[in-house]
């Protein structure tokens, strides 16, 4: 075991199971499994949350509002918890066993990060019968549909064992314990059939209908039984070793009809597993010299990263990944703007996934601009598929920029893929699409010298709603409108042609978004020599941050909305994450002044805040502060600093992390489409190195003394380090 | 029968029923009864709402919102259907007769004004059989517990009359059925008791825990029984006169536990209730001589806002008074702003006791205000018991003006009326605590030259929401901080300390609302030369009324309110009126210049805002668009102009009215405490005459060639007309 790619955990305290069964979970970016006790839980119930989830797999229900508006989403979209095929049950010489009916000694769990295995093993012993029992499992990175485990019952002193393996169909959502503001209510799959002959369940969702075939196989012949809400086989042995292989297969993924229900073995499932791993560390690590602790906290964030992004094109990446039922399993901005930057330049095919879910549900976008009475497509603030999900729109539908994310993620996909094919089929159509919205949803203003105006957003900053001229989406609204305009004059003739039919684009059209574009408004105040994050923004008094106790925070849990709209107070990075987006068109002391300012409005309730502010510290020099933010974000999950890690991963965070060292201390940006390095090297490490790809060339970065490039492979590449460019090749 | 006088339906057509129920409603401001037929319906079920109010009598449920706030309201409070009393069975030779059932000739109902009664009757036929049916019925104005019926059935046939006279205890509101946005679900009261020896029921409600004692007094002796849900006595004769007198007592109004149940005949009820109206008429009547339509439309909207109204003090006015199920019987500003003024020129002891409500509900301000983290008391924007009720803020808590709308009232009426006693005991209290309210609200704000600036608040516009610097709410936080003032100046040396030491208020505090006051931001566009609606509001695009479907009206039902808020358009008058209410610090030319301008921008969808267009028309000399949004109010209600009267009355639209003839056509303003009137004659009238109240003295005022005035009772006054001043005297 490599201390630095394993989470460990030695030894078992019923406080931590909460928390650790979140940082324990294993997915594969379609089945999330969090890491509740597969042999039985006999503890305290309030420290476990079952949950087993499939990307994409939703129930639905009415939505209940205070008062109802025109456009407010009607229904809920909530991951399910689908059924629960890890439960074994183990038996010695009749005496259940699991951590709370023996004594336990040589507890550990551990988190292989290099190759994506859990494995929990102990010392059971009761009466003076003594057992070994081991569990490993992993979802499989290459076949989306399996869940492995393998099962090891070794007696140390001679006795009977009995395992049960089985499919509990009983599940339910546990949301009103994670979440006490909003009650959803229990979301119940309806069974629909049982298949003896292979072990398999077929569920039903009550309301949106979706099927779900849940299939267990066993590497042992067993005895099989079933009862109320289960299904499974017996085993006995004196000593077993177990493998078992659950499938999922849902309705929403694929054509149930024409299933093929191929079995694999765990051995053959864990060897695919294992080179997928080998092969992403190989693209993508992260060493850090100097700091343990950071080192696997880094590891841990890229995994977990890993494990939670959907990689088929129709499923995204929820903001708590698969490992929890927070924020319902929905996907946000968090996606493209977090996420897809570390997959971009570490595993660019997964970033096209991402991009190719929101072009197939780019009908749902376009569905949702008419019920907003706006031309184009607008995408949903939150959403499982496809369609507005959030049903508080000052903080949902109000934050349009989510349309001018989506569309900086596809063309920053291809400024650092120069995939052409993408762009001639899914990314023009994204970026002509979120065009027309704002073309369509901005005004010229005569007050504002006729310039084209936003207004009525909601920013990033959600404590900072419904406002006009939202510094943020402006800027990148503006981008959006640019750069439909640039992918179309990329295709060629016909192609163009092709696309200008298809989606009604007149030759005129293109040039209203870039006159909008042109005459796009950016306030800017003359006296403080700063732009305001939005048109009011210095028309409010600050929050007094300082003097405000500390139990009120986090404020939106203590202060009405409206009394936080009123202030100027920042929930998150609004203005400075569009500075670090847009870095190249600021100077240096802009990008400071705006820092100074806005850092110290700004109380980081969202975890996608800390990072922004690191990089940009970094960028600016200081130093320390760049250390300090890095240092909030990079344990976050694994610390447990939000004691919300129940719920589920940060996935966001997690990226911004990876951001941190590669755009922050790292200093990577793009310029005029080229690759730039300044990196520095934090006091308190001895080096850092990370391994990143840009235009098909993959390869190391290492920062100590001084920096060195290590090639590793594709076609070779232009850097631009400190500013002097480096050949990086073969 | 008076024409002018009686409202009238002669012969029955089932698609009016459900406006006529709310039509020929009777209530006293505390009993409320909708003008359902006593001896059952057998049409329609979608013609009916069966509606029996107790004002100030409520159920609440959680209130499920989609994501729940801090400070958001937890429960609901609706207006309860409480146990109907009214009905009876009708059986001729054991034949049920009512209007369904057998021939009906001479069908009439008539709602006599003058007198407060409504009378049906008819003829009904059936096998050779023939007998007269007549229902007379009244609220009594003064008894306010008692609801009384005289039911007549004389045959004009010989035939056997049997009468079922009944409680029906199982009803149910109605909610669902009449505002399907909210789903409310239906709130039973529970039967706690049957007196039989008394015929009463005793219910306790669900959630609320509050009892309703129900009691029924026949003229004659009957037959006692009892069945599953309603007890009553059974009546046989060959003609029979049934007096019914019903009494509602509330655990929400007295002590039940001391309940003297006296009763009193029908008769005596009814002469101290016709003592009342004429009273009343005496102190309110408006005549116009020319429009007979219009003649019966004002009478209309003077008896059903009288009848609407809370007048112990203890109980306000809902929106749709005493009628029906809209709005869940809650009150909102309009008590304030435009019941209030009503009655403060014509029975200025019931504008006492509406603000005799706010001060009784003043601890719960003061909590709202808590929960709000600001200082004083904060009234709710909607409310029964006094709580806030508003489930969807930016239309409802952020209204913050409430508070300035309630103090603006406290301050108009001791301007007309002089009542120190009241200023003593509750009016500066309330101007204190709501004075405290804004001075801890707002703030200095640099960037608006050091101004105290009035931050995200919404205005009476509804589709303006969530700005900074209403002008509206500015204007009349100003008079409230500045009326603080002087009402504590007002009192004498010891009854001010006591007040300061009762409300904690420093030497210096009033100095600090003063100086806000003096500070007060008020925006003002040179280019323009025009005071914007709040500080963006110029900054916005305007909505393209004209172009804009005439189906797609009212906007808030065919657009997501973002798409409205991002606009310059206005439910209903804001600016406009802050202008009316403040008329005499504007010029002529201001007023017409602002006019003109959000004339042109306002929706008018709410029935608040025909009545201020028309007021200000007047004023300015747009003389046809003056009675054009005059006539457009003045039979809302009667004519069923929005088609939603059958979910009951447009208080405020009624009140509206008169304020129209009044402060319109009759140019009645308060110039530095005295009263003014401008009389114009609308073209199509041959003359009108208002009756009103000045600092104790009443006074009819003719405006015909030349414009007269009658002295009627009091001290006697001077009025200025046309700027010259009259004595009016005995």
């Amino acid at each position: 075991m490599n201390k630095n790619w394993c989470v460990v955990e030695s030894g078992y305290d019923v406080n931590n199971h909460y928390k650790n069964e979140t940082i324990f979970a294993v997915s594969n970016g379609f089945i999330g499994s969090r890491a509740t006790f597969e042999e039985g839980y006999d503890g305290d119930m309030d420290k476990t949350i079952e949950g087993n989830f499939i990307n994409g797999f939703y129930e639905s229900e009415v939505i209940k509002y205070g008062e109802k508006g025109y456009g407010f989403p009607d229904v809920s979209q909530t991951m399910l918890n689908v059924p629960n095929a890890k439960g074994f049950e183990i038996y010695i010489n009749h005496e259940r066993c699991n951590i709370f009916t023996g004594n336990i000694t040589d507890y550990k769990r551990v988190l292989d990060l290099k190759r994506g295995l859990v494995t929990r093993s102990y010392i059971w012993s009761k009466n003076a019968l003594s057992v070994y029992v081991e569990i490993e499992k992993f979802a499989s990175m290459t076949h989306k549909n399996k869940l492995a485990l393998r099962l090891k019952v070794k007696p140390i002193t001679p006795c009977e064992v009995k395992v049960i393996s089985f499919i509990e169909s009983k599940v339910q959502n546990d949301t009103p314990r994670t979440n006490a503001r909003i009650d959803y209510g229990p979301y119940e799959p309806v069974l629909l059939e049982v298949k003896r002959n292979r072990l398999e369940m077929i569920h039903r969702t009550k309301h949106t209908g979706f099927d779900l075939i849940t299939h267990l196989h066993h590497s042992l012949e067993g005895e099989y039984f079933e009862e109320d809400d289960r299904i499974g086989e017996i085993f006995y042995g004196h000593e077993i070793t177990l493998d078992k292989v659950i499938s999922y297969h849902a309705s929403t993924d694929e054509d149930l009809s024409k299933l093929n229900r191929k079995d694999f073995s765990y051995d053959e499932l864990k060897q695919a597993h294992l080179s997928y791993y080998q092969d992403f560390w190989n693209h993508a690590d992260v060493s850090i010299e100097g700091d343990d602790d950071l080192q696997i906290g880094m590891r841990f964030n890229m995994f977990h990263l890993l494990q939670a992004t959907g990689r088929d094109g129709k499923t995204s990446v929820g903001a708590k990944g698969l490992t929890g039922e927070g924020y319902e399993g929905h996907a946000f901005w968090d996606t493209e703007m977090y996420a897809l930057p570390f997959f971009l330049y570490t595993k660019p095919e997964i970033a096209k996934s991402l991009l190719e879910f929101r072009y197939h549900t780019l009908d749902q976008a376009r569905d949702r601009a008419k019920v907003m009475a706006v031309d184009g497509a607008l995408y949903p603030w939150r959403t499982i598929n496809g369609e507005e999900a959030s049903p508080y729109f000052p903080a949902g539908t109000a934050q349009y920029h989510i349309n001018a994310d989506i569309a900086f993620a596809v063309w920053r996909y291809f400024e650092v893929t120069g995939d052409m094919d993408f762009m001639k089929i899914m990314g023009t159509e994204i970026l002509v699409e979120t065009a027309r919205f704002w073309f369509s949803y901005g005004d010229y203003i005569d007050t504002k010298d006729g310039k084209f105006c936003i207004n009525g957003v909601t920013g990033p900053d959600e404590y900072t709603a419904i406002v006009n001229n939202n510094f943020y989406t402006n800027s990148l609204a503006k981008e959006n409108l640019i750069n439909a305009c640039k992918s179309l004059d990329l295709l060629a003739e016909e192609e163009r042609t092709l696309l200008q039919n298809k989606l009604d684009i007149s030759e005129s059209e293109p040039s209203k978004w870039l006159h909008a574009a042109d005459n796009m408004y950016i306030g800017y105040n003359k006296e403080k020599g700063l732009y305001p994050q939005d048109d009011a923004f210095f028309d409010k008094a600050k929050w007094d941050i300082e003097n405000t106790p500390k139990e009120k925070f986090p404020l939106l849990d203590n202060y009405h909305p409206l009394m936080i709209y009123n202030k100027q107070v920042s929930k998150q990075a609004d203005i400075v994450l569009a500075i670090f987006l847009l870095e190249e068109k600021f100077d240096l002391e802009t990008i400071k002044k705006h820092y100074d300012y806005y850092e110290a409005v700004t109380v980081h309730e969202s975890s996608l805040s800390f990072c922004i502010h690191s990089i940009l510290a970094s960028h600016i020099g200081y130093h320390d502060q760049a250390y300090d933010y890095f240092m909030k974000s990079a344990r976050l999950d694994l610390d447990d600093v939000h004691n919300n890690t129940h719920a589920g991963i940060h996935m966001a965070n997690l990226a911004g992390t990876w951001m941190c060292i590669v755009n922050g201390f790292g200093g990577m940006k793009i310029k005029q489409g080229n690759l730039h390095l300044d990196p520095v090297l934090p006091e308190k490490w001895d080096a850092y190195a990370f391994t990143m790809s840009f235009k098909g060339t993959t390869f190391k970065v290492t920062v100590k003394d001084q920096v060195s490039f290590e090639y590793l492979e594709g076609p070779g590449l232009d850097v631009h380090l400190y500013g002097k460019k480096v050949r990086i090749e073969c």
